[in-house]
C-alpha cells in the first residue's frame, strides 16, 4: 500500500490510541483491548474494546474488526499503537492492518525495541517464525523527539510517511512524552483489568 | 456530617467521576462501574472499577470501598455521580458515602430527577421503601447553570456547601454541559459494556 501524504494535519485530528490490559504472567485466556478516540491531544471523543488471546495470532484481525465495526470509524485518521504486541507476543502485523483498515498505523514506544531479545524469547512459542514475520513487518525504527527534548520516544510505521508521522506524534502529546490517546488508553485498560 | 466549605477551588482540584455500564433490561447480574479521575476539567489522571448487581443494595458499600482503596483517594477532592441510581435501581446513598468517604459527594442529572415516578418504579421491586429511603437522603434537588445558559442541569450535594458544588460543577464542565470527569465516565463505561 502507499503511504498516505497529509496534506494538512488538523490539531484536531481524530486518532485512535489502542493498548492492552494487564495479566498474569504464564496465565491462558483473553486480554482485554481498549481503543480510545481523541481529537489530537486535546479531549476524548469515544471508546471501543476488543479481547485478544494471551500468545494468540488474531490480534491483527481482532483490532482490524473492533476499528471497521464502530462508529468512528469514518472519522479516524490514524491508529497509535503502543508497540506491535499485545497480551504477550499476540503480534499486531502493522502493515495487515494498515491494509485492512486503511488507516495509517503508528507504533510507539518508550523504549528502542529490542530485536535480538524479541527473537530469543519468540523461539519458547509456537510458530515462531509466523510471529517474527510480523514483528519484521513493523520495518525501520526511528527515534522521534516529543516534548522532553532528552527523552526520545520510538516508532514504527505503515502507510504514512515518516514527516507526518512525527508531526502528529508531536502535535498529540500534549501532557507527557507519548501521545494522549495512548496515555489515556493505558490509564484506561489497565484500570478495566481484573488480574 | 458537617458539609466541607471550600477555602480555594483550584483549577485543576481532583475529581472522581462515576457511571455504570450498559445492560440488558430485565437482565439479572452485575454491571461494569467505572471511576475516573480527572484534574478539573482538563486531562484523565486514572481509571478504577468495580461491579454492582441489577437492582442489588450493595451499590454505596461497592464506590465507597473502590475510592477507599484506589492510590488516588488521598488527592480526591470531590466524588461526581451521574444521578444516584447504578445498574437499575442499586442506589447510592450519597450521605452514607459521604460519611464513608470524607469525601464531598454531587449527584449530578441532565433532567430533573421525577421522584413520583421514581416512587413508582420502585413498588416493583423487594424492599422498596428501603431503596425509597436512599433515594431521599440525596436531598433537595438544586437547578446549575454551567456551559449553556438555556440548557439547566441538577444537583443533589452531600458534605458540600451550594454555592461551592455549583462551582466545581462550572469549573470542570469544559467540553459540554457536565463535568468532564462524568462526559468522560460514561464514554469508557460504555464503550467496554458487552451487551
Amino acid at each position: 500500500m502507499i503511504s498516505k501524504r497529509f496534506r494538512i494535519i488538523k490539531p484536531e485530528i481524530r486518532v485512535l490510541g489502542i493498548d492492552d490490559g494487564m495479566f498474569t504472567l504464564r496465565a491462558k485466556g483473553f486480554v482485554p483491548v481498549v481503543g480510545v478516540v481523541f481529537r489530537g491531544g486535546y479531549f476524548l471523543d469515544g471508546v471501543m474494546h476488543t479481547k485478544v488471546k494471551i500468545d494468540g495470532f488474531e490480534a491483527t484481525r481482532k483490532i482490524a474488526s473492533m476499528i471497521i465495526n464502530s462508529p468512528h470509524y469514518k472519522q479516524l485518521r490514524v491508529i497509535m499503537l503502543n508497540g506491535v504486541t499485545l497480551a504477550g507476543f499476540n503480534i499486531i502485523d502493522i502493515k495487515k492492518l494498515n491494509a485492512k483498515t486503511k488507516l495509517p498505523v503508528i507504533a510507539i514506544t518508550r523504549e528502542k525495541p529490542n530485536l535480538t531479545k524479541v527473537r530469543k524469547a519468540l523461539k519458547n512459542l509456537p510458530k515462531s517464525e509466523h510471529r517474527w514475520k510480523a514483528i519484521k513487518n513493523a520495518g525501520e525504527i526511528f527515534e522521534v523527539t516529543t516534548r522532553n527534548k532528552n527523552e526520545k520516544v520510538y516508532m514504527q510505521i505503515s502507510g504514512i510517511l515518516k514527516d507526518d508521522a512525527e508531526k502528529i506524534i508531536r502535535l498529540t502529546s500534549t501532557r507527557s512524552n507519548i501521545p494522549e490517546a495512548l496515555r489515556v488508553a493505558h490509564l484506561i485498560a489497565s484500570g478495566i483489568s481484573f488480574v
